[in-house]
């Protein structure tokens, strides 16, 4: 259903006037593109994006990015998924760059497809790494990351005049303590709104160490769940009931006096 | 010659195998859509973006979103150019609210149209409240933020595994002091990448309280300036010489060690 509302999608952006007959296609690009896919909607991939994906030859894609933009690519294409990557004494990551590389020298053109931005916790800088040591034509595609796309699919700015004039991204998937590269202290003495990725698992523990660094117990909270899907569900508490509130993977978790203007659309 | 870039990257993504002849047009959106055009470049607005501007019977423009969408619009099309609203005894802020809600309360579809995410430093919450609040349907579709998107066109991601899990973003419109709601001592203090939009005028002044809340002055920064777009240039610098360091509005300063990271492309 999705695949169809893509197309239509695509469909209804070529009905235009200006476009008149098609074109010869452009020469295909070389190399690796790193393209960020979006937070889930399918058509909220950007413009460049898609077509990029439209001249893959081979993508290789993360669990992440919407399947249904896969459903679009024709059967000539080779669909590796990073997901099933075989572990070995490799780590997967290694795995994927290994196969990026290789493509590319075949001379095929690599679409590296990833949900929401590839510089956002996505690892998207190693794969740069990857492909600039190989000597490898690569090129960086942004694509919107949830961690501002999932609170405005809740109706919550990120920052608001008069309000709020800053927000902090991190990810919880380390729990606060020495293992941990996020001050959260730091963060919890600070004023603005925080956006938390991958914090399911440990956001009792996370919203502990902010209070503890000075945020106040009855800062509005709100849990936005697979947002940008149809599955979006959006769930609302204080950072002082976050550790006991229902949350379900993925989420992206929205902390500040922003979070309480959430709509729940 | 981006507007034809525009044209060509849509028509390549129409001319896919799987879609067939141009389909009935959906029914027209009601109300008033507040879209995120992306960072500067045309083509990293997303799909849904697109679709709804092509719908649009008024096209509410700012002066950052790309002029060249604007150039994809039919005759017909009534583009009402923000920048250009009279200034009175209303702010500038309220004629465009007012003129959303007029033109959809005479049953036109409205795209406001405004450059990177209408949700970071956008205003884009006061224009969801006045639709709202006048009871016209609003669609919010998230754009690519030169937040993100900035760092990235330059090489640069803001989270990198092992070196920083987290980002702030912040706009420097308004100096460090008493007038700021951006608590740059504690901002200081972190660890984190800090990314500044607006924040050319008051560089020196805040790059000193950020020091004084204890990041180090070698701290690497880079000055991203028209990121996304043809004239994108990269400066590097310190933070104890950001100060002194030339810049240009629009910029995107981006300040931590992942700023190092950055390949001048």
């Amino acid at each position: 259903r999705r695949a169809a509302a893509v197309r239509d999608a695509v469909a209804a952006a070529l009905r235009s006037g200006d476009i008149d007959a098609p074109r010869a296609r452009r020469t295909r690009p070389a190399g690796v593109a790193l393209v960020g896919a979006g937070p889930g909607d399918a058509d909220l991939i950007t413009l460049r994006g898609l077509e990029l994906l439209r001249q893959a030859e081979v993508v290789v894609s993360d669990r992440l990015a919407p399947q249904e933009l896969l459903d679009l690519l024709g059967d000539d294409v080779e669909i590796v998924d990073a997901a099933k990557l075989p572990y070995g004494r490799h780590t997967t990551q290694e795995q994927i760059n290994a196969v990026m590389v290789e493509r590319a020298r075949e001379g095929k053109f690599v679409v590296r497809l990833k949900g929401g931005d590839g510089f956002v916790f996505g690892r998207g800088a190693e794969e740069l790494d990857a492909c600039l040591e190989a000597g490898v034509p690569v090129e960086v595609v942004p694509g919107l990351s949830s961690s501002i796309a999932g609170p405005a699919a809740a109706g919550i700015p990120v920052t608001e005049r008069g309000v709020v004039h800053d927000f902090t991204v991190a990810t919880g998937h380390v729990p606060p303590g020495p293992q941990s590269l996020v001050d959260w202290h730091a963060l919890g003495a600070g004023n603005g709104t925080i956006v938390l990725l991958m914090a399911v698992k440990n956001r009792a523990a996370i919203a502990a160490a902010l209070m503890e660094g000075g945020r106040p117990g009855d800062t509005p909270v709100r849990i936005v769940e697979s947002a940008t899907t149809k599955n979006q569900t959006v769930r609302e508490c204080e950072l002082s009931d976050l550790g006991v509130t229902e949350a379900h993977h993925p989420a992206v978790i929205v902390i500040g006096a922003v979070a309480a203007r959430g709509r729940n659309r």
